[in-house]
């Protein structure tokens, strides 16, 4: 088995927090994004939308997606439990993670990418559409502040995939220059939590 | 237990056909999107982002995103399994789910939120951004096709979540105006024989 990784990129850091918190290793080959290694006829065998991580098998079968990566392991390696561990619990990290991956994900990554510099020449940029996602991605940050006050994980007193796939795109949003306002106090305390989480450094 | 539900939009209907398969009957209550009834207060009490569907048990809890009620349902339920039966099939439909989302759904949805005169009031609407995301839906398709080519399902011999997924996804393109091209015949093959399950009729 072999993880494909990028250690620049948002996406892949999922896995590796991941892993990183159930304690699995596993080998690792690099595949760097900004110098479109992920777009050699080579890789698309692998991964056929070029989409960093992949995961190879033993047996040939490639898994693309972070989450289905993940589930994976989860499947192979139940403890610790990071998917939820009863029926409504299974239910919020999905409905957590989906909220954090729909509501704030997606309006970063349409931010940064049709409006930073850095993807001009990966993207056909139109700005005025990424400067619309703006407000959604503020919005979206009060959103998860409202529902953190009092809770120290996304879902309950559990942490949860949820909170790995917010972690990871709280520093995205960073990267793209749109930081934690500073009065969203619970978020920022509920981030610098998650930071100092040791598989955070993953 | 209550479903919140709308019988016209694409989503919720995901739900519909997933308990229709595993033959779960739940109490229902319509709530009309088009007339934005869930939009008010009360119902953003059990759905604060305003999505249907929504399912609300009996100890109060509230769950948004239909992938998170499936699930619950998944749990409760098991058998008929729809999310996977070993850890590769579980990881496969994870990611046959998610390219069916993320490389279709979600440019149908920019296409037909940006351009189609029905959500001229409910969107602020940036045609230009629109018609660019309709290249992405044809290419998509042809991705499906290429894949199907040989497969009674997305996941090999089994039926899943994967295929309602996509099963809602090519629905609500023929209703934005993108049907199935006529020389994708291996996607228009297995869109009528998902079409001819009776749960697609739920």
């Amino acid at each position: 088995m072999k993880l494909y990784d990028d250690k620049y990129a948002p996406n892949p850091r999922r896995v590796r927090i991941f892993l990183a918190e159930k304690g699995i290793e596993v080998p690792v080959q690099e595949v760097a994004i900004m110098k479109g290694e992920h777009k050699t006829p080579e890789f698309r065998k692998i991964s056929p939308l070029s989409q960093v991580p992949a995961f190879e098998l033993d047996d040939g079968t490639c898994l693309t997606e972070t989450l289905a990566i993940c589930r994976y392991f989860e499947a192979t390696n139940p403890e610790v439990p990071l998917f939820g561990r009863t029926p409504v619990e299974i239910a919020l990290v999905e409905m957590w993670q989906r909220r954090a991956e729909l509501n704030l994900m997606m309006p970063i990554a349409m931010f940064f990418r049709h409006t930073n510099e850095i993807m001009a020449g990966l993207e056909d940029q139109m700005p005025e559409w990424g400067e619309k996602n703006k407000p959604r991605i503020v919005g979206g940050m009060k959103f998860f502040d409202a529902h953190l006050k009092g809770h120290d994980f996304l879902v309950g007193d559990y942490f949860s995939m949820a909170d790995i796939v917010l972690l990871t795109t709280i520093d995205f949003a960073m990267f793209a220059g749109v930081p934690i306002a500073d009065d969203l106090v619970n978020l920022k305390a509920w981030y610098e939590r998650m930071s100092a989480r040791p598989s955070a450094k993953a």
